[in-house]
Formats: C-alpha cells, sequence, structure tokens
C-alpha cells in the first residue's frame, strides 16, 4: 500500500479540536448538564444529575472555573449556604464547538455503514485513500 | 431549589457508557479511522490518518488490542515489514455502543436550543427538573 499513503490525507482522523478540557468524562457530563439547564444548577442538583460525589464535582468544577468556561457563586438560600454554577458565554461558545468536534466524528464513522450495501457509494467513505 | 432536588433524576446526565478506552481522544481517532476503512489500515497509514506519532500510535493500538477490539497483523508486503489493523467484530460493536453514547449526549445538548424560542417546549429540555 506504499503507493497510496501519500493520498492519505495527513490528520483526516485527528479531531484536534477535541479540547480535553471538555473530553474529560466527568466534565462532559457537567457540561450537559449546564447547557441544558440555561439558568444554571445549584451544585447539589449538579452533582445529582451527574451522578457525582460533591468532591468529584468540586473538583472538576474548579478546573471548569479556572478556564472561565462556568461561574461558581456563592451564597445563602435563607441561611442555608447556597452554591450555584452557569456555563459563562464564552464557556457555551466553545462548548458549541467542542460538540461540533463530536458531531463531526459520528458523521465520519457513519460514512462507512453508507456504504456498506452500496459499491458506488464506497469511494465516498475513503476520503483519504483514493481509489485504494 | 431545595425543594426540586428529589425530582433531579439521578445520574441524568452520567453517560456510563462512554467507556474510557473509546473516549480517550487519539483512540477516539485511531477506532473512527478504522470504522471508515473497514477492511483495515497500514500501521503508516493509520499514524498519518490520525496525526499520531508512531510511538504514541503503538501504544494505544496495544491498549486496543490488549482488549480485543482491534486485531494487528504482522508480516510482509514483498521483502519490506507490513503491519496492518483492524477493528475486531467485538470492536466494532463496542465502538457503535459508544457512538450511540455520544448521539445521546448531542441530543441532549440540542434538546436546550430548540427550547430558545419556545416556552412551549421549555418543560421538554428539563427532563430532570420538571415544573422548575
Amino acid at each position: 500500500m506504499a503507493e497510496n499513503e501519500s493520498e492519505a490525507r495527513i490528520g483526516r482522523f485527528a479531531y484536534e479540536g477535541l479540547d480535553r478540557v471538555f473530553h474529560e468524562k466527568a466534565r462532559l457530563s457537567i457540561l450537559t448538564a449546564l447547557v441544558t439547564y440555561s439558568e444554571g444548577l445549584s451544585f447539589s442538583e449538579l452533582a445529582r444529575l451527574c451522578g457525582l460525589t460533591d468532591g468529584n464535582l468540586s473538583r472538576h468544577l474548579d478546573v471548569l472555573a479556572e478556564a472561565a468556561l462556568v461561574k461558581i457563586t456563592k451564597g445563602f438560600e435563607g441561611r442555608r449556604p447556597h452554591t450555584s454554577c452557569a456555563l459563562t458565554a464564552n464557556g457555551r461558545k466553545r462548548f458549541r464547538e467542542y460538540l461540533t468536534q463530536l458531531e463531526k466524528i459520528l458523521r465520519d464513522a457513519a460514512a462507512q455503514e453508507d456504504a456498506a450495501g452500496s459499491s458506488a457509494a464506497k469511494t465516498r467513505t475513503r476520503p483519504g485513500l483514493a481509489g485504494a
């Protein structure tokens, strides 16, 4: 196959946009919850929805807050301390960009299935190795 | 919000199916390439398509081969050593299951956007906190 290697598009499947800040499993869970509840969630609701311990959630929120992707507001609800978490505008924008990369992966993976029953479609699913 | 916490579905956004074997960025890249080229790829083509160094690719292929998700075949093409890589049937099946989880994340994240212009649709996008 050596003669085809020069035709393989370098980095065709590299997905450089899969930022590790977002791609970590627990943070992906947190961000999807926060993008869904756009007005924000309390710390305890977020822990529950994501199935995370308080310690784990706290650790990951620190990473996200340091990157200015979420904002944490500490206050009181009556006499009880209350922490709320919400995406920042930049966090929402960048998470959308990350999700666009996930969509691209799903499209790339689905291309093979489209070709399964059709040899005519096969070249389309081999974007890097024309005629291989 | 304390009164709503009992209504928040535990683990609604936990995505337990995001197996770390698949979710690691470089391995996700490798597996998407292999699912696209169902007849397999040479080691050098795979490195090029995924934008990985030989060392990095080798390390991640070891993880995938140990989990019996890919099979590595070492042989010769003429006089040159030639290594080829392909998904196993089980690897393909389990990667599909992983992709189904990614689709779920995209659906969950998209639900919020659907609601942006429609208060009628809003309750649908708040699956864990009915009436919140």
